[in-house]
């Protein structure tokens, strides 16, 4: 729970990273970051008001914190607006994210028709199709491979092994992780008079908006005939699979393992708990919440958190599970009134 | 919704490619495709008796349908007998496929024992072991490897950067997309007196028969001692896990995210709906619809079409559902009931 | 269910090799291994008591069977402590496994200061990051990337396309097979004022211990601030999906297609059933087991098994299956009862 840092810190200039106020000493010296059950006071931690029990006693050497909490930590505090948020930003400053050498490698394979502009990065292996287009700071690790006409926009960051099928397009800063594929034709099958299944082509594209992280191999299918489409902002885990047609509203956070079928429509600013599965053609509101192992089989149009198989307003869900888990008695006290009643 | 065409087409044209009968101007010009509802008078699109309320507002230029429906079309209509299989069709021809020239990648590592027919296509970074064939037109895209013995029928096309393990067999026209592994020895262990697992050698092989599409990511073990089995014209989405000695029936279509444990025998002409998951050893007759999201830890020996988890009769199940969202209310009426009774 | 040898040995031979006691005639040839309901008298097979039935119709040539049960063979006999075991280590034998040469593949590339020992082999299309180290014996099959810093002990055999990011440690003997993708920032951002999500930075590693299988297309992601830990002896199967922070205990056991959220801490000797989920922050005592599509939503801190979903004690779960079968006459019955009751 207790990484080094490369070098030392004041907690003066830790405050600075994060725009926030020392309460104490900002000559006192932090080497670590920590959470604040294992931190010592060599450590920097955070904490928010809905932990702070913790810290009647953590060691933590400075902490940030709200300025209701300020009082309570042990050594030192810096003052800021949102102290887990202002934690992210300083771990991106003590921990800065390593981006290859711009330039393309030797061993990637890149047809002459692409556009690769000169401060990206193309890792060896890599193979491009005709007329890929890749912007400014782009980087694509080792073995990734771009159908034709791919567009991968500036900053966008590819880790290895990741397929881009023809045509999709990907927006600014996005990153999309290792082994996911994204733009395979959607999975359309018509039954003819044999009773074989016929593949419909499918002509639609994979649209990505700027900011977008898609997870270790998650799959995301085409459209049939118009695109697929994640909006800004949108975070996907590992392992989801998002069918043809699918239109994820922006700033939407889908966990991992959840399925989602063939032209859902999802909102801005929802949730999606891991495994959960969305049937074809579903639309779900915007700031919908679904717990884990959710299951959407008819339409969510008021914002709100649910849960369950099928899902239910989250409240009543648990209720249901309480009861679920006493069926049995259930069965006897019916059969109990049968037999008072007789 | 809407795709532009290459080129325009006359609505006698496109009547030729699906061999229906024109009713209305032969010369009418059509550039695009479209769904009905967005689709305009240069479009051409489909409709199937279900949808037949759109025809009173579609604008499309010609529609094709089946014979009792030509009236309603606003413009132009083809006549044929299963609109959407002969849209699937008209899409096939007018976005054609492009498939690689034929020719072994330089960046592509084959052991001299393996037999690779002229006019197969292996793209960069393609890796085989000793002894494969591969035969006539094939397409192995970027990044596949291929172990030991494996044999790839005619016209099949492997996608960018799938596995197959040592003496895998897949038959002809078949479609592996990105990121698949088939062929990894089954999940098979014994527990020894330390209470540790040791391994079950897998010596059996994955095969798929001709027509079968697997979809990207998803993963088929080979047999334990016999062979794992996908018959002729399986379809299979992405992120389905087939485990060791299974056997799926010929058309059987298996939707994204379904687990299928080891030893299932799954008979042919099923639908599997996404996320079900099928304990192993499980027996499922031919003919077997299973909803979204089935468990099926029983037998299913009856034709049909079953959901739920445990699974059940479906119109069981929906009734099910409904009462499951309502236990809250149920647990009432029973405390009720028993104050009632006393 | 029957496979051949690639030579013949006699009865003795393989009870030497099993450490058994021959019952009948060691000299009788064997050519195949089978199950015992497709053996034949050149045959080896085995059986366990549960199988006992099956000995009255097998005509194997020689059944591994223990001490008990020896004279219900219908030919030969080896004696043996564990059949299931002994089979497993006589197939290790009769089909030993194959390991590509040592050395680095002119195709593959690496930077100079990796420590690779020069028993190791590294197929074409690997890329290993700066100052990875690679122990003797290990095998990177084709296209394996691995980032910077990681650690591949002694004997551990990556199957093609095995994705590990900078700093992950593998321990000795393992198998990581193709598509898996090992240490991935894991999946955690928090929203800002414009609500939109900020990525935490993750700066903890994945550590497997000695012995782990990891199986194909399995992500595991890295943890926040401390390890993701996964114990000696752990077998995981395909498509699993391990979230940050987790901690596996040695010698668990998790089947196909489970998801595990963050920070979850399962003990040693587990068994997790196949698309299993287990919320974040959850704790799994030591000697659970849970049945395939359990949902685990609150700790399970009593060893035993469990099932359903939200998980219960199994033979709860499994009447709860009844019942849940069941409850369309359960809503008859208890509208009978009202009835009667008013």
């Amino acid at each position: 729970m207790t990484q080094d840092l490369t070098r030392s810190w004041t907690v003066s200039e830790l405050a600075s990273v994060v725009s926030g106020v020392v309460v104490g000493q900002g000559q006192h010296i932090i080497t670590q970051v920590a959470a604040l059950s294992s931190a010592g006071p060599a450590a920097v931690s955070f904490c928010e008001s809905a932990m702070q029990a913790q810290l009647q006693v953590t060691q933590a050497g400075v902490i940030l914190v709200q300025d209701a909490l300020h009082d309570a930590c042990p050594l030192h505090a810096i003052i800021v607006d949102q102290p887990r948020l202002a934690f992210a930003k300083l771990l991106s400053t003590l921990f800065p994210k390593t981006r290859p050498d711009a330039g393309i490698s030797d061993a990637a394979i890149i047809e002459d028709t692409c556009q690769i502009d000169r401060t990206a990065s193309i890792g060896p292996g890599c193979v491009l199709g005709s007329a890929c287009v890749v912007e400014s700071g782009v980087v694509l690790e080792a073995g990734c491979v771009l159908g034709s006409g791919v567009r991968v926009g500036r900053d966008t960051h590819l880790f290895p092994r990741v397929t881009l099928y023809s045509n999709t397009e990907l927006g600014q800063r996005c990153e999309v992780h290792s082994g996911a594929v994204i733009g395979k034709p959607g999975f359309g099958f018509v039954l003819d008079h044999q009773k074989h299944w016929n593949s419909v082509p499918q002509i639609g594209r994979v649209r990505l908006g700027n900011d977008v992280v898609i997870g270790a191999n998650t799959t995301i299918d085409c459209g049939a005939l118009n695109d697929t489409i994640i909006s800004d902002g949108v975070k996907c885990d590992n392992q989801v699979q998002i069918g043809h047609n699918v239109v994820v509203g922006a700033h939407t956070l889908i966990c991992g393992c959840v399925g989602i079928g063939g032209s859902v429509e999802i909102g801005p600013h929802c949730v999606i708990g891991g495994q959960s599965g969305i049937a074809d053609h579903i639309k779900i509101a915007e700031n919908v919440m679904l717990a884990g192992s959710s299951g959407v089989g008819q339409d969510i149009l008021v914002s709100g958190v649910y849960g369950g198989d099928p899902a239910q307003p989250i409240m009543q869900w648990k209720r249901s599970c309480v009861h679920i888990a006493q069926l049995d008695r259930w069965a006897q006290r019916i059969r109990a009134l049968e037999m008072n009643c007789e």
